[in-house]
């Protein structure tokens, strides 16, 4: 049994145009979900600029805090992308061209101009790595270790997510459980905390929100364990109304 | 003369939401868009879980490693509210009340049910801290050294934000310019390269796009120097120009 065993991976966001304000992010909330899917938890995320001793800095600590490391961005062919050689250097190894990487941006430029030695920049790979699919762009993702390159581009990030989908060992994925209330959270705050405390295999989150001009909270309960879960579920909607606080569905 | 001067500030994104991919953040974005108002570059940032430890050590981290600190998320009333204990803890401090915070709470609650002591909560603050205006809401949100504590909630935290607009000492704005082309950004890699080594003043990241079934990237050139910035932009619209590809506006 290793159902106790919790399995992290930490998330490296590279790139200056998320620290500089003018992208707005969508790789951490989908490698969080997939990460949930496999039976791994999202420790930690942190965001970097485009700077080879940042990023391997990054990288060193996330690698050794948590079973997997994910990153996204900076594996495109121009000057600014410099991933690759940020983990290469992190690992103390050299880059070196995957024949089965410039293979597929042979195969995917043969229409579109060939490989230039800018294109060609794509099939570098830190010394040792393998590469996860990509068959919308001819550029793979990487696999070095216990590191897993991304994209940057969120809908290619997805694709490379999918061909590593089931293939990563896990834990039990974190069930979750919503319950809406319009109530000001700190009405319930002390039966929030007693609930939560009758349940050590559960927690419980609070969020807030005003809709409609009145406020409210959604409640999420999370639990490895589905009974664990669903009996913190149920007391706490008895606890709330029995303080005569009707529960509902979540309030998106 | 501080114009040489960059003015950096680390920020600490707080929440178990955000890590389980329930919560798609904002708060990065718009941290990083007003920092850059007040001539201050966001150098890093780090997600960590509801965990006091956790807050604490990239609290200590990050308030090290930059001239400012910004966090979000974890200043409300419920049990899983940990951030003003966590950073009191890293700064070695007790929590206490604050008088004034006490009192803006009161003044909020007098119509809505009066102070609790869930609610009491949130006048806490690390010894020795100042408080942020937040009209919005009765609960402010807290100055103590470099470190600016604000609401996880986007809109709240906007408006903390807004209450400091101005007040922090910064160094000149980071400009940008962005011009769009449709053209395959490994095309253009070598010029774009070239470009930028041409402007030492000057950065350009590429950012790639698919729209129309057709690719292309906008470029953005960023300097804080107004004329470095336009002279290395009319250099690469020309050398784009001049390899036959039409520089037009960002492509959104």
């Amino acid at each position: 049994m290793t159902d106790e065993r919790i399995w992290t991976a930490g998330l490296l966001v590279i790139g200056d145009e998320i620290l500089s304000g003018r992208t707005q992010d969508r790789n951490v909330a989908q490698v969080a979900r997939w990460l949930n899917l496999q039976g791994i938890r999202l420790n930690e995320v942190r965001v970097v600029p485009d700077a080879i001793g940042r990023i391997a800095d990054a990288v060193n600590a996330l690698r050794a805090a948590n079973d997997y490391l994910f990153t996204t961005g900076g594996i495109g062919p121009t000057h600014d992308d410099m991933t690759v050689e940020a983990i290469a250097h992190a690992l103390g190894v050299p880059v070196v061209v995957h024949p089965r990487a410039r293979a597929a941006l042979e195969a995917y430029y043969a229409t579109r101009g060939g490989v230039t030695e800018a294109r060609l920049r794509m099939a570098r790979v830190p010394e040792g790595a393998e590469l996860i699919e990509n068959p919308t762009s001819g550029a793979p993702g990487i696999r070095v270790g216990n590191i897993f390159i991304l994209a940057g581009v969120p809908h290619i990030a997805t694709v490379m997510l999918e061909a590593l989908s089931g293939k990563l060992e896990g834990g039990r994925p974190v069930l979750s459980q919503t319950i809406g209330c319009w109530v000001a959270e700190s009405e319930v705050a002390d039966l929030l905390r007693q609930v939560e405390a009758a349940h050590p295999g559960a927690q419980i989150g609070s969020y807030p929100f005003f809709r409609e001009g009145r406020v409210g909270a959604n409640f999420v309960v999370r639990s490895t364990d589905e009974a664990e879960l669903e009996a913190c579920r149920a007391d706490l909607v008895r606890a709330l109304e029995q303080a005569g606080h009707e529960a509902v569905r979540e309030v998106a």
